[in-house]
């Protein structure tokens, strides 16, 4: 569907140690996206720009609809009557960077309140205690009774670097991918920004009608932060997985949620910093 | 001046292979700090939510003022009256969360304009256009003749990485730093966030009285994003190195500034992406 690559390819000059060469080099694509949100009863529709993310082009409908869901916008994919690009802008580089959400006539939105929802965010009020608590978005508590061995988990990064296309020829994209319990992957997706390959994988899986996601682990290629357990909690994903180190924060939501979340899996060894009861023999 | 501290202690489980230990660990605190503006003549001035940013608590004044001036809402340090945190927030753990900057009286802003500037955010307006042309801001050509050597600048990441005083116990926390074209170390800064990390030294810095940045080299710990080019340009820096890879958006904008971007500078390789002229030898 994107006819957008997510590669772009380059003429470089590489030097290694004193030896200076041109070399051909492919590099990761980053291009904003502009979602619209098109709402309200027939006779009162509304079209408004709700986000403008950098993303790598590809799964932009995916994206889309991961973003709304992980944000409390929509609830279900129900919900949404169609989501289409916008062929109005004109310039033709701007193609398929803009795109338009349209939510079902009898779906009730109340667009200022979501207004406030993303950070680094122009909030409108002057209250900051409503700013902030406005960031711990409702998740619900996380229901599953998956276990996983710590063996199958030690497994995992080195599939998602074997299944990770992109990254392998740019080294610049972020992954995020689901497990089953198994260790079998179900679905990967790179993106220049880590909120956005998770939204990718929670969109797709959305439109499978397979949220919530209570049978499956999630590995991301990086750090985990605050935002990104968030978005994993309204999907309802019961063990996080990350290759690097988690925030002060995504550990705080991790626990107040019930998630499972590990953190520097690599090497044969992982950190368990909540949730330990979903790891088998621990 | 901050009492929050930028690590939190915590408990966790240690798996190593199928060893099972509860041992004591660090991790990189993220906290909101949300930035409020105040503005406008003596007779009606007016304050303003501007931004939540999830950031390591320390150096949020440099933050404040360097996110300031990176998105073009400040032009200088003197168009500044006071930051301080608000005290008026209540909860004890709120304090230093919430920034006030006062601009002075004569600075005119127009407000609504910069609410546009924040990408992953919500702007107001129907025109995609307006929305996605907000993200390229204004950024002056870079003015420098500073030159180095190749064999300076595969030095760098080893000079950055002793001196992560944070990232060395939490692994989780990327850096910014300042060199000098001989290699001297100036600045570093760390955060959970790569862009506050660049924002705080911008911020030292222009307390400092010290931009446009024309004589230093930016390091960077992690990837290249259109954003990471975005400040440095703003700040007037020429030489921009990372550890990691651009995206293809970082490298069209480092060549429309005049900048020259180094990626993958490890293991005594990097590559040269633009702006060849300021490399001794190339």
């Amino acid at each position: 569907m994107t006819l957008k690559s997510p590669v772009q390819h380059i003429q470089i000059t590489k030097i290694i140690h004193y030896d200076v060469q041109s070399n051909p080099d492919l590099l990761a694509v980053e291009e904003p996206l502009e979602i619209r949100l098109e709402f309200g009863r027939l006779a009162e529709r509304q079209q408004r720009s709700l986000s403008v993310t950098m993303r790598t082009p590809g799964h932009d409908f995916e994206l889309a609809l991961g973003f709304l869901f992980t944000e409390g916008i929509v609830r279900s994919v129900q919900q949404i009557d169609t989501i289409k690009y916008c062929l109005s802008t004109g310039k033709q580089e701007e193609f398929e960077n803009v795109l338009r959400v349209e939510l079902k006539p009898e779906i009730q939105l109340d667009f200022e309140k979501f207004q406030r929802n993303f950070y680094t965010s122009s909030s409108c009020g002057v209250c900051g205690k409503s700013s902030i608590d406005s960031v711990k978005m409702q998740c619900n508590p996380i229901q599953s009774n998956i276990k996983i061995t710590s063996n199958s988990i030690h497994n995992l990064p080195q599939k998602l670097r074997e299944a990770q296309h992109v990254f392998e020829h740019t080294g610049g994209l972020h992954a995020s991918a689901l497990f089953r319990p198994d260790g079998e992957l179900i679905i990967l997706r790179e993106d220049v920004g880590r909120h956005n390959a998770l939204d990718k994988v929670i969109g797709a899986m959305l439109s499978k009608g397979e949220v919530p996601l209570s049978d499956y682990v999630l590995l991301v290629s990086g750090r985990t932060s605050f935002e990104l357990v968030q978005k994993a909690a309204m999907a309802g994903i019961p063990v996080m997985a990350a290759v690097g180190a988690p925030s002060s924060l995504a550990v705080e939501l991790a626990r107040e949620t019930g998630m499972t979340l590990l953190g520097f899996v690599r090497g044969g060894s992982l950190n368990v910093y909540c949730g330990e009861q979903r790891i088998s023999g621990v």
